[in-house]
């Protein structure tokens, strides 16, 4: 199944960005729609000739779409996709790229009415910046998303695998619970952990700082709007990672409380083998 | 009073990106003289054309020098300064790039013989990567050099700054109490968070990181060599810092583990604005 007409309810930096990665990637006879509660932004991303069509409702944007995208902010994505499926055609697949994705899905299962079509599509993509203005074309190319539920009998997941495959990504099916807590150590952890960094430094130093510390928080620039309702509905998850994580920082504590230099060496060195793979 | 005759002891990645610089920004009469205990790398250096002399040992390489520098890593400055200092001539000035002052300037003070003239030069700036192949003419351009001790009387802190200056650099004077202070937070604690961070994460989870995750453990590829006798020379410090550090997490613990999302909230913000500073 190939999607002919796109809806993306969303036209903030990840809806623009997948706006302009389908008209780079995806066929030219595609017809690509977009919504944004703010009025300026369809208009933008029209007049930047990513969408053919700039929306003020999600009942017109939707009307005939194959697909429907809610590229909303994690605590607005239920409401976009519950009010895109009383208007949608039979049929058409409702995702979403909602960074976490268990709360979303429960509500979801409950919502939607019977014969809906939905997914999750989780890409492991953004940046600090928000606003279509920042949207890239490449955003996707060889970046996860991550398709939920992982169960392989569901509808969507083939017709999704193929639609992110086409803009470059790489697709992995996961559990929505699994998902939940890969995305708590591997995105908000360190989101939080650079978030708490920036806190930690008093403003007479701020002159100061070099290119560790920059690097370091370089995404606790992430906008609240965007970062709060990740946090508020990925809590439990997140609290794991970060007890991980503090207790981490504890064995740092002790070999620096503690004389001698092996244990500090070792913690190091076990970093050192970890960043070495990520490369 | 200008340096025409530039020793420097360290040719790893920080030694060999300040012959690099003196080379660029310096007067082409300038001579500069390499030394490592690892003998590829002067002869590396000679070839690459950023030093004149290579040497195999100090007391050739400060022969008539005006100007000595140890870029060897923390925990081997203090012996290169003093066995530099038995070679010299009268009236030279010894310094070195260490990361933590006062352990050193402490071993100095008791160490050199009378008339010896040593100050720190601390680059705020460095590389994750090792070894003189990677060094950087531009290295210091536009970055910190705290010079210590702050005392402005020292005889060598004009002479050095005027040094620097050269170079591209910016000059801060500071006790080296309190730029022990400065940079348990600016830096070394960045790097203990990364390390951290690292070690997070569990091994079947590597393949599902993104940009944030790998930018906020850009700097967990510090080499132990590098790192561990940093930690040793400044464990009070960067205790102190850890434990703020440990403080803010905490108070993120209790936001995520407390129902609502104003606190939330408001430490995202805070770093949001601490961020924007730093730009």
């Amino acid at each position: 199944m190939v999607f002919q007409k796109i809806a993306i309810l969303g036209m903030g930096f990840m809806g623009a960005s997948l706006a302009a990665s389908i008209r780079r990637f995806g066929s030219p006879d595609w017809e690509i729609r977009g919504f944004d509660p703010l009025e300026g932004r369809p208009a933008w991303a029209q007049s930047a000739g990513i969408v053919d069509g700039a929306f003020s409702s999600i009942k017109e944007t939707v009307e005939g779409a194959d697909l429907v995208v809610s590229a909303a902010p994690v605590d607005h994505i239920v409401g976009t996709i519950l009010e895109a499926a009383r208007h949608m055609k039979p049929g058409a697949i409702l995702t979403d790229l909602g960074s976490t994705r268990e709360r979303i899905e429960t509500a979801l299962c409950e919502g939607l009415p019977k014969g809906a079509i939905h997914a999750g599509s989780h890409p492991m993509a953004g940046s600090e910046k928000t606003g279509p203005e920042h949207c890239k074309d490449i955003l996707f190319v060889g970046k996860w998303i991550f398709l939920t539920p992982g169960t392989s009998s569901h509808p969507a997941l083939d017709a999704l695998e193929g639609f992110w495959e086409k803009l470059g990504a790489r697709v992995a099916r996961l559990g929505a619970k699994e998902h939940d807590q890969i995305v708590a150590t591997t995105s908000h952890l360190p989101h939080l952990a650079a978030f708490a960094l920036a806190n930690t430094l008093p403003r007479k130093w701020e002159e100061f700082v070099a290119g560790g510390f920059r690097d370091t928080t370089r995404i606790a620039g992430g906008a609240p709007e965007i970062w709060t309702p990740i946090f508020d509905t990925n809590r439990s998850c997140v609290l794991e990672a970060l007890d991980q994580y503090m207790a981490n920082l504890k064995e740092w504590r002790d070999a620096l409380a503690n004389p001698g230099t092996f244990e500090i060496d070792k913690l190091v060195k076990k970093a050192n083998e970890t960043r070495s793979r990520l490369m």
